[in-house]
């Protein structure tokens, strides 16, 4: 069995997440991937994603990998799925992997963007790849609150409440905030993220920027394990999947 | 009568160009921007605009006039205005002006932007804000391409043919050629632009930059006078209407 390794690039504003469900009314861009490459292969195809994103949220290199008897030249595979595949999602590049290789399994770590668009007036051109918000946000006192947050931590406070997953330890390597003209661009990395996690460590660090929050809460809040105690959960637009890391 | 001066940010996805127009199926930004001052203003309200945009060109800095009798607070127009326009459309700020202030007639010189997306693999994200060109072109060739551009010179070779306006002589005052990543900008500013200037050049330099005229062609180009000389029309959605300039 031949595997097969890629990385996607996809605006998810009209799609109901990465993920097959059943009973959606919007599409995934899991089931489009696999529909066109069964096309192109001529033999039902599954895939493996790295991780799941939500719906709306957006990725710059998302990872999957397939295996299949498809004998295609591994540099046609991109050009092939772009050429069928709708406008709003894309191959990056392919490459032939061992057969033991897995999008999840083998994933080290992943890194997010989040983006902000902090600006009085909203941006026509952003609207779907930022948050906006009106209202002044102090990026400095961001920076300092999002200190706490490097390193392993139990981010229990940090993830939607119901989630299933046991482990919740998770280890940031790091967490960047920069400012780029009105977009407040927050860049994180670690070895895994917790259900909505990025999405809810950026509305909190939201909070201390508009000073509903102090730089000190955030330590307080991680201590205190309990989803209720972090701020708003971001909306999904704003996020963006970076990266995903191997061996 | 009040005078009131409006910048304006719009996406030109989804609209039949700035000025209004007899039968078209798609509405355009005058049209929208009129019906919505009207229903606020609870009076008819006709504007100008500084220029036309085309079908597909965006803009992050058209400027429009409106007289009326409306008698809000100038600080709440954009507001207001916002509220209520698509989300294509946005009104950057607003203020007052002398009666005598007229967009079109008033404005020293423009500047626009081209981007250009230079990569294998298109973007899922800058698809309609990029003209995608999936072949090498060289930056370098380009800029030294259009070094013959600047200052005065009559510019019949790079205006739509058919063109009725007589005067066809303009100044460029820069013209900036940068990489970002797989994005090439082109930032061109004079004291006015012909029917398809800034597209007629952009699609000429990406010709000298992909080797299929030399930098030296666009001298001969320009003094040929003739639109059959130059390069394609580059298309409608890389362009940006930046900046319009006034005393």
């Amino acid at each position: 069995m031949r595997n097969i390794k890629l990385v996607l690039e996809y605006d998810g504003t009209n799609y109901n997440g990465f993920q097959v469900q059943e009973k959606t009314q919007l599409p995934t861009i899991q089931g489009v991937l696999e529909d066109k490459l069964s096309f192109l292969a001529k033999q039902r195809i599954r895939i493996t994603g790295a991780g799941r994103t939500d719906a709306g949220v957006h990725a710059k290199g998302q990872v999957v990998n397939f295996r299949s008897q498809w004998n295609i030249p591994i540099e046609k595979v991109s050009l092939a799925l772009n050429s069928i595949l709708p406008k709003d999602i894309a191959v990056k590049t392919a490459e032939d992997v061992g057969e033991e290789f897995h999008a999840r399994f083998d994933a080290r770590g992943k890194s997010y963007r989040y983006r902000i668009y902090n600006n009085r007036i909203p941006s026509v051109f952003d609207t779907k790849y930022s948050w906006f918000i009106p209202y002044f946000v102090d990026l400095d006192k961001m920076i300092e609150g999002s200190k706490t947050l490097f390193g392993e931590h139990d981010f229990t406070s940090f993830r939607a409440s119901g989630s299933v997953v046991k482990d919740s330890i998770r280890t940031i390597y790091n967490l960047d905030l920069k400012q780029k003209g009105p977009i407040i661009e927050l860049t994180i990395s670690g070895n895994g993220f917790l259900y909505n996690m990025v999405r809810i460590i950026a509305g909190t660090l939201v909070e201390v920027g508009r000073g509903k929050l102090t730089t000190g809460d955030v330590k307080r809040i991680l201590e205190a394990k309990d989803r209720k105690e972090a701020g708003p959960t971001a909306p999904p637009h704003g996020l963006f999947l970076m990266d995903v890391f191997y061996d």
